[in-house]
């Protein structure tokens, strides 16, 4: 393949420290569903990295997956959950929580970003409204540490989210899909134990952050969710050799591995943005994760599709065309360098 | 572990030829959700096997996962599906069919299997009954095989269901979680030809039989269920990495390696029977594939207990235990041998 | 209409009573969904009737439509209702609780009553099952006050299951449907304050008890099921004149309404059983309420046809029939004296 | 009560005349579930009406359980419907809809309405988005006749909806809970045979047009419903006494009554607007129905309340508030001359 793939973060198999860790324990035999010792061990490094040791933990599958699983655990049937209209529950998950029964309750994004003002009105508008008890009860508030856009929630902004949730009660869930790429960003300053001490269940994103697949889901009361498993198995998320997302996350959270993969990620990221920017090419806003949004004419699209793979994104009005580059834990110097250097 | 492990036969990873493919592969970039030319080649390898070129295939990563979304996708909102009472998605499932909105309409199992009079009259009951438009309407039969019991349909038996399921128009479902060790049996008839042109959609289980993970779903005449990307998007079951479940599937249906792992597991399990037998242990019922269930009493149990880890499957009404040994591709010749060492 | 109609209870509009009641208050202007001065009196004597001064009283329209909501309402997405196998919701209601996510859990009826003997082996077997992780929870019990067999739970039986059901912490409901036609039983010794005592919820038939529509659903804790209003909107189940609903229970239990209306029944349904006794019918099985079966043969059929209509029940092994006469508020004397004339 | 109530059209019974024709028909004795003669009269006289001889005619309770039942059973369940974002199923139903596993995709309204352009850039940018196989298949367009802003659709913008469905194969629905105030509505120009010529399902209200309940669902093909009976049932729609739908029903369809109630209330909400007008208050919008919106200071509010009672709507920007009146069949010429003096 002479192009170089960035179109995506999910596009190869997984980083090979975990493809070595499955192959070495491939032939052991454990027990089913996650009850393995792999998952034990790797459930108790999240909790360290978490500074949460009584967390649950639970390995799911997909994002999707987990979102419908995680959401219709926790509200009950007449609730609905708060989330950005750009979010990925909003769009792109076919209608997997309104499958499960509950409403999607938009608020208009900023860059993939809501705050907490925003929920504050939505929460008083319908609290005060006289019809409210015709109205779908707001019972959660869905975020992605990074957005759907690349940005990041800094931690003062997710403080004050999570205080208005406190105030009114309503679970605050994070959706950490992309999270290493958020964890090494050098913009960031949210850490596990903020994630862990401010919302009230979150997850740790396995499948685009170098693993075959797998979503760490870290509930930091426990209590939230009586009954998980029993849910995760309805829903059709259990993993009968659960302990392929034991092995998994045990092994991207020794030496630090979850970290590195965020961080090379990154460095591949900041050198393809700069050389993007070098050229001439436009950032469509900014995002210092993983992810590149450009907006180009045909021209700069024609040519950098000769360069490398990107994903369409969406049209501007004025014609032109937003694509997306993805760096990942498996892009290469090698491919930085090539780009850098046809552009 | 000193123990031989032959509780279950998803208790170890994935057949050594798969690993070292997804090894070999693990680096490649990919498009995903199944659109890459692995898939694309199991996709063709499986219409091949099963004889039927213009066949839907779609991969999925776990059993109940596959039968909620399939059952969903078939069923109108107001139809059920009838299953033995003992069928897994009766029991174990906890409650994914119904979580989708369908009743199991449960029939009296005989070792694991129903018949074709059964579903006749059932259906005859509801046909002449007055009520019938306040009922929940039959609208698909559920069969495994092989069952939960280890048995297996007969070919005739196949037929005779299949004749009755397309005189309703009902459409014939078949659960193969462990497929490839009902068509290893030397007991079997049924061929995935014969499953292609008797049932309506059925998939070829991988996790029981040799992947990682992975069920692979056939639908013979794909107009059956459009829209069914979306679908199994929607219920959470679409894998992004999708090129891990053709990648596994392309190497269990390249050198007849699928058949080759159910023979193995059959060996064991024959083997194995014969040596309770010889040692004065009691089968509960035949069971010709890779299970085995023996009525023990508590002092057998304990012998037994001491030599190879089984799972427990009920009690009997005179106090003895009926107890499952499974063999599956990962039995080794060498365990099998400890075991009747030991006996 | 020569033939005397007795099909069943709810082939008439209202009590006259009731109906003059809304000829009276028909141009009246209230507030909606059941938030006006008539809803409120009726909750009132209901409480009074059944000495439960704190419970919530909320009215429906009908019964499957109750059952469906008041279900969901308690039930967590993972649980289902243990219910008779002949019970009303597990064959009649065309998979309505399925439809909200849940699976009923069927115990063989006798005469459409389960025990606590069953329910505690049910729920005893699952707790105990090494796989009740991947099983429905029983989350709820299920009975019908009387039952589809016209039978009755006595205070002793009623006592044993509410003892199971609270040492397990599983709510108890009971289906008033036809309650008014147990209170007035003379076998009968359960009554409104027993029921609000026993159970956790549980609600009293209008429909098919003298009013055009309507059930009163009765919680004697509140606390069961917060947000009970919008849970019934979002079922389709709120009455934008919710007043009609509370206009007809406040008159069925003014001046002792709801009783006489069983107790005129019951007369009806006395000498009608007597009747064909003595014209040498054979009961089914006693069935001491408003519901009368009885196991013909094709003449005796056919005589009975001519008299008086019947429903059909079901067919028995030897090919007779088991026909339904259902006695109601409407059902007069000179209906009764025609019946016994002509037999 | 002193205060003249004019908060909705649902605050008093029913029409004199469908009283009457209960009281008549109270005590005959009829099959239940919509079987009966009277329900068999009505749909024959909706068909007449609706130039529309093939239609099924389905009579269902209220509002929110009509378009709950009527959309679930339309769409697929990867499907969801567009809608206004005033919509009454996008707000007010406390997520019956998506109970029922739907999402709502919703378009800004211009006064509750949509229009036909609107609806073809939404199929089109779905059609076109290359994730398309991961989002919301839109499955049917909702619109309401009047709207909630009391606005309407002419004939020319119906068309164009209904050609955009037709040319998507996307079925058009018509709410028309009120929709005898729009048919008699001056500026109409829209028919009951236009509705059955131009949507694939509609209802014609009878709550909050003169009926003590019920909504009577019309759809021209029967053939895009099969087993519509069954589906009622399954979602607790299906009234045991259905006559009394039939008995309303048909006396609304009578001496062409249904007009005459729609025209008498449009008479006193012309006369009220007139008469707010002339005394300086300003209508917030054109709404010609039944339903008048006054955008008032907390002076005028306060003198408005004095008069007669209205229901709030929101507040603006500005600190005023918007508040409704309605007129109905029920509301009187003493009552409007009364206002009329008062102002």
């Amino acid at each position: 393949m002479e192009k170089i793939m960035l179109a995506s973060d999910y596009q190869e198999g997984t980083h090979p420290a975990v493809m070595q860790r499955l192959c070495d324990t491939n032939l052991l035999s454990t027990k089913g569903y996650g009850t393995d010792a792999f998952s034990e061990s790797a459930r108790e490094k999240i909790r360290k990295a978490c500074e949460c040791p009584d967390a649950a933990v639970h390995f799911l599958v997909g994002g999707t997956q987990t979102n419908a699983t995680v959401i219709d655990a926790v509200l009950r049937s007449f609730e609905g959950v708060i989330a950005a209209d750009s979010g990925h529950i909003s769009v792109h998950e076919a209608g997997a929580i309104e499958a499960g029964g509950h409403k999607v309750l938009t608020l208009h994004h900023h860059y993939g970003k809501i705050d907490a003002g925003q929920i504050r009105d939505y929460y008083e508008n319908w609290l005060h409204d006289e019809n409210r008890d015709h109205m779908v009860r707001p019972g959660m508030v869905y975020l992605s540490q990074p957005t759907e856009y690349g940005t990041l929630y800094s931690l003062r902004e997710l403080t004050g989210i999570s205080k208005v949730c406190r105030e009114y009660r309503i679970p605050l869930y994070v959706d950490g899909a992309r999270l290493a790429y958020a964890l090494a960003c050098r913009e960031n300053d949210v850490t596990l134990a903020d994630l862990a001490r401010l919302c009230d269940v979150f997850y740790i994103g396995g499948t685009k952050c170098g693993a075959l697949m797998g979503e760490a889901v870290v509930i930091p009361d426990p209590q939230l969710i009586p009954h998980f498993f029993t849910i995760i198995k309805q829903h059709g998320a259990l993993l009968a050799k659960g302990r392929l997302l034991g092995i998994q996350f045990d092994t991207l959270f020794s030496d630090d591995l979850y970290y590195h993969i965020g961080a090379s990620a990154l460095r591949a990221a900041d050198r393809l943005r700069e050389a993007f920017q070098k050229h001439g090419y436009t950032l469509s806003f900014a995002s210092p994760t993983n992810q590149i949004f450009l907006t180009v004419d045909d021209a700069q699209k024609a040519h950098l599709d000769a360069i490398a793979a990107s994903s369409f994104w969406e049209k501007t009005a004025d014609g032109r065309t937003i694509i997306r580059f993805a760096a990942s834990w498996a892009t290469s110097e090698e491919q930085v360098a090539a780009v850098e250097e046809k552009l």
